[in-house]
């Protein structure tokens, strides 16, 4: 049952013109009537639009020119051998960081005609965020780096260990931004998160699942970002109506907090966008790989966001999947347990259904390893083949998606990326209900 | 006399450390004994004797990673056909910018010790310059940007229509910021010049012809920086001892210019070390090529420091080769005259010398196109081909490579390598004795 790859997946034009007309209309709302402190999101979800068509438009067009230049890979799971597109993660992280800095002068010029300072000679000028401006610059700068970085990765394939410094590198311009306004603007840079941001995201493998991952964790910070908006909105108007009486200090204070929140849907409505539009040709059965470009680049976006916004416990819970994961992983990772190269599930080309894939032990596993296996084995994490003697001879390995093969059964592929993506949105919802009910108990009911 | 070709050039790891300590000094030495508004600079000359190193060990080094990637080339200029590795500007791009990153927190925080202001609550706190910092920022960002965009043209091979808007692109954030910050810094972008530089540089085609330009013009801009520095000076003790009294607002006003110069040589001098560096390894016989990467990123190079510093018209007269080469070229670019693919010198393998190519009318010239070559052959520019009826039937190509070759004869690579950066001197040479010679004429004679 060989079959022949699938033609790339077309767009209606009218489709796109439709769509491009929405965001001009959102670029061009805010010049019409503007909308003191919310013109800026108007514009962001304007170009976050054109964003997806770019992205839509752009990563089957742009396929046969990779594949050229020798960025092409077999997909694994699959029974046909046609070259399929790689790194097109590179497309999406460009239109990703060039739609951010067209959106500079959008994101600073609300800021210019609100504040107005008197110089020494009497003269009011508008104080510009020049220290907003270089935070942006620089997460930009890092961004790009990351790109480069990941895009060298994908044409040079370097070897792990050389891989280890690259988010250190990337995040340098933050670093030295931090370090020339020593203490100016509040960034903190926690260096072995953000490192973890990166390589969490990496557990693929399968179509659609790294683009899927990056998509449910940018919206749960739009919709957090939503929230507290929310939450200050109404406390405000409590305040407010409860006869408190509303200082200049509070008011001056939720506005910067409002605009620290404005920080990361201006990152993280572009980040969906491409996301989504790459997601529509690399879902199942895939036309374009993303490369590590797409891991590097979210994981960076993500880890610039959770530092700029302040909110980094609240992101690592969006991150609960990657973390079990992570945790799942560290047996193999840390050599108790044999690793193979590829740890993605075994694709069974008769009945076209993944199975766990199996690391094999040479010698019998030490005390430690059995012990550990054993556990896990207990919580139905793994699957283990035994000797007559009792002996481990094969487990299956420590990932997500094999723990998920495990658990439910072999399932073809797509079914396992919708179980995956599902996993995800449950982690959202249960870091949704810890970030606020837990807070609601903790606090007096008010904060709720 | 096929020869094999020829080892990647070794380096004494004694030569290396040393130049090592020595780069350490510069680093520390501001430490140890500031020297107040010079610090920044010797820190900028550690760095960039580590980016010197960094590039004369990583350019053999990596050699092979791009030749494996598909990024090799053969010389078209030699008799052997081993390939040599490509695009490895790209490395020299990465350490320059990787260089000017590292460098943010050493460039501002000199400006910290030194402005005080008081805030309205009567504490002083230290006048970070933002505005500074943001236009270095968007800086890098644009040298980033055209790095990437280098890169993708070294892999993927764009075209020359696609091939337009890269510099435009690439200036994106310079104008953001520009727009962003309304008139606050005192950018101009003349995008025309910009796109002008970044294509001037490609005048290449020999080996060591691209970098030893951009190393000439680097350095010169540094020497005008010194000038004008020294002149400054010079005119702060003349006045201070003739009586004349300084006032605060032109210690102020020369503070800043020379604040303003610095910007340049922090640009400049990580610059011609690196040049310097891929210099020793692209030297005739090449052991590594630029690619596209390099020259548009000292082309950007070059437009980021003449806007930044307000020098542009002196930066102009820095390219008068580039200029001569592109009037020269012009009936070609515009279709009066053929123009073949490649314009490079032809190779005689039996001579081992270079001899001027040449473009074939396939039909008599227009009277125009005529004329045109009739007068640039009387000033000995061209060498026509004649048929016996006086119809023009070849020209040598309208490049200064080929002007060189047709007014001094054959001659070997290396010689004309070396005849084309003489010129490159000569030029600088005269662009100074314009902007100070004429300048003295112009002015009186205290100016000079």
């Amino acid at each position: 049952m060989v079959s022949t790859a699938v033609p790339p997946r077309t767009l209606s034009s009218t489709f796109l013109l439709g769509l491009a007309s929405v965001a001009s209309w959102f670029i061009v709302r805010p010049f019409l009537d503007p909308i003191p402190s919310l013109s800026g999101l108007y514009t962001s979800i304007g170009f976050s639009l054109f964003a997806f068509i770019a992205t839509l438009y752009l990563v089957p067009a742009l396929g046969p020119t990779f594949i050229k230049a020798h960025l092409s890979g077999r997909d694994l799971l699959k029974d046909y051998a046609t070259p399929i597109p790689e790194s097109l993660g590179l497309v999406c992280a460009s239109v990703y960081t060039l739609a951010l800095i067209l959106f500079i002068p959008f994101a600073f010029s609300d800021s210019l005609t609100i504040h107005l300072t008197q110089t020494p000679e009497g003269i009011f000028v508008p104080e510009f965020p020049h220290s907003r401006l270089s935070v942006y610059l620089s997460s930009l700068l890092s961004l790009l780096m990351t790109t480069i970085l990941g895009f060298l990765d994908d044409v040079f394939d370097i070897r792990w260990r050389h891989k280890l410094p690259i988010p250190i590198i990337a995040s340098i311009p933050l670093l030295m931004v931090y370090f020339a306004e020593r203490g100016n603007t509040h960034i903190v840079v926690p260096l072995p998160l953000r490192f973890l941001l990166g390589s969490l995201l990496n557990l693929g493998g399968i179509n659609g699942s790294e683009v899927g991952q990056a998509l449910i964790i940018a919206t749960s910070v739009i919709l957090n970002d939503l929230f507290t908006s929310l939450g200050q909105l109404a406390s405000v108007y409590r305040s407010t109506f409860s006869g408190v009486r509303q200082n200049a200090g509070m008011a001056y204070g939720s506005k910067e907090l409002v605009e620290r929140h404005l920080f990361s849907p201006y990152f993280m409505l572009p980040l969906v966008a491409v996301c989504s539009g790459f997601m529509y040709h690399n879902w199942y059965p895939a036309r374009a790989f993303p490369g590590d470009t797409l891991c590097y680049v979210t994981g960076m976006a993500f880890a610039v966001v959770g530092i700029q916004g302040h909110f980094s416990k609240t992101l690592l819970l969006f991150f609960l999947p990657q973390i079990f994961n992570f945790v799942l992983s560290c047996p193999q990772l840390f050599g108790l347990v044999p690793c193979p190269r590829h740890r993605v599930p075994r694709f069974d080309k008769v009945t076209n259904l993944l199975h766990p894939s199996k690391a094999i032990f040479m010698k019998p596993p030490s005390k430690l390893a059995a012990t550990v296996l054993w556990i896990l084995s207990f919580f139905k994490l793994v699957d283990l083949t035994l000797h007559l003697s009792g002996v481990i001879l094969e487990t299956t390995n420590l990932t997500i998606l094999n723990f998920f093969l495990v658990r439910l059964g072999p399932m073809n592929e797509k079914k396992l990326v919708q179980v995956l993506i599902c996993c995800q949105i449950c982690g959202s919802v249960l870091a949704f209900s810890v970030r606020y009910g837990l807070a609601g108990l903790v606090y007096d009911g008010d904060r709720r």
